[in-house]
């Protein structure tokens, strides 16, 4: 037997539309992000995967992708957990500025740090500033958090993965997590043992769901990179995206 | 110090744009249910109620309510739970049935019997019929339920409310229920300790949030009937349900 893990990322929001970085703002899907969305609910129907229990970040982006597909995949009713801990990559003070001029004013080396290294953070954002949440009473219970690196979302997400969705897992149930490009790419991270080097040349599609069947005693991925529902889809998307550097 | 508890309806369905009985057939809202949703949402963030927890059923025009007037309320992002318990009247053997054929087929008084009496049931909807719900994996855990008056309702939505949304008043949470018109006139009968006969004329307006404060030892409401955000819009809405018979 296996267990059944299905993560999705949302669609395109109205940010990424922007070229700005985003992070922790709580933006809303753009309408082709909505479509993404719908799309993405269409593929788990099509392919029979049934969600018994979703878990989404504290973000609408991934709340209304996850809230949309399931409405299409006629699983609007499962039940629902959700955490900051699976919340998009914090980033700090580049949250809300633009992509291009952040190249432009800090050269090609600092940003691809900034957005591609595992460990080194942007600059902190500043307390009570327009794009920081240290006033949000979603994060009430939450740490502070001014920014992030890959490491530090593996490190936040490890927790949840382990308290709250390993359990439903080992219950027997189809678990979807809707959340961002980072978290997801953390969590994979952990499941597929990818190095430190080589998750920086990990890309999630948007709107594709990526379905993983887990060992059931060791919860390794049956097969590595797990498959997605549409995957030509999929090797489209993750192309374009690694050319976009270039 | 009070208790806050908001009361829900969903928006119209495309099965009451249609004069259908629905019961727990499982339709989408209509472009004005979608509407009536985001206004809810919309009174809501202007009267500055915050919902730190949410209630549903397991019907989508109920769950599509709330998640559309919470995501304009900007509190998508909290906690969420689900029952059969909280679902819609089971309408029996009438679900899918146009309302006017029934009332020709049936007469008056028997049409009014079923509709509106307190604990006078439809017939048996036939297991395995187009639109019963015995073979629905959401009722998994449920008991199978063939036919419901309203008296059935409060019998099965109250050890929901005892134990779970109760916790949640008492925990200091606002809890925002969105479910459907007998659901939650079961809820209002329980809350203002209305009579069996007069049960039969309150009518709960669509779309509109309904707010209670309730007494934290007796949690019985500080104000009876509870106080809609939307005043005026409540009583013509309620006006236009006692004349719909006329």
């Amino acid at each position: 037997m296996t267990y059944t893990l299905v993560l999705l990322r949302h669609g395109e929001s109205e940010w990424n539309a922007k070229n700005l970085f985003t992070g922790w703002v709580d933006v809303a899907l753009s309408e082709k992000g909505v479509e993404e969305a719908k799309r993405g609910g269409a593929l788990l129907k099509e392919a029979g995967v049934n969600p018994d229990v979703l878990h989404t970040s504290l973000l609408r982006r991934a709340i209304m992708t996850a809230n949309l597909a399931l409405d299409v995949a006629d699983r609007h009713w499962i039940p629902v957990k959700r955490s900051w801990r699976l919340n998009e990559r914090h980033y700090g003070a580049l949250q809300g500025k633009d992509k291009k001029q952040t190249l432009e004013e800090f050269g090609e080396e600092q940003f691809m740090l900034w957005r591609r290294s595992y460990d080194v953070p942007p600059p902190e954002i500043e307390l009570g500033s327009e794009f920081s949440q240290d006033a949000d009473p979603r994060y009430a219970d939450a740490p502070v958090v001014l920014t992030e690196a890959l490491k530090l979302v593996l490190d936040r997400a490890l927790p949840y993965w382990e308290s709250e969705i390993v359990p439903d897992l080992k219950a027997g149930k189809t678990v979807l997590v809707a959340a961002h490009g980072n978290s997801l790419r953390a969590l994979v991270k952990h499941l597929d043992g990818v190095s430190d080097e080589a998750i920086a040349g990990l890309n999630i599609p948007t709107g594709i769901p990526l379905v993983y069947e887990l060992d059931e005693e060791t919860l390794a991925p049956v097969k590595p990179g797990g498959t997605y529902l549409d995957p030509e889809a999929a090797k489209d998307a993750i192309a374009a995206v690694a050319n976009q550097g270039r």
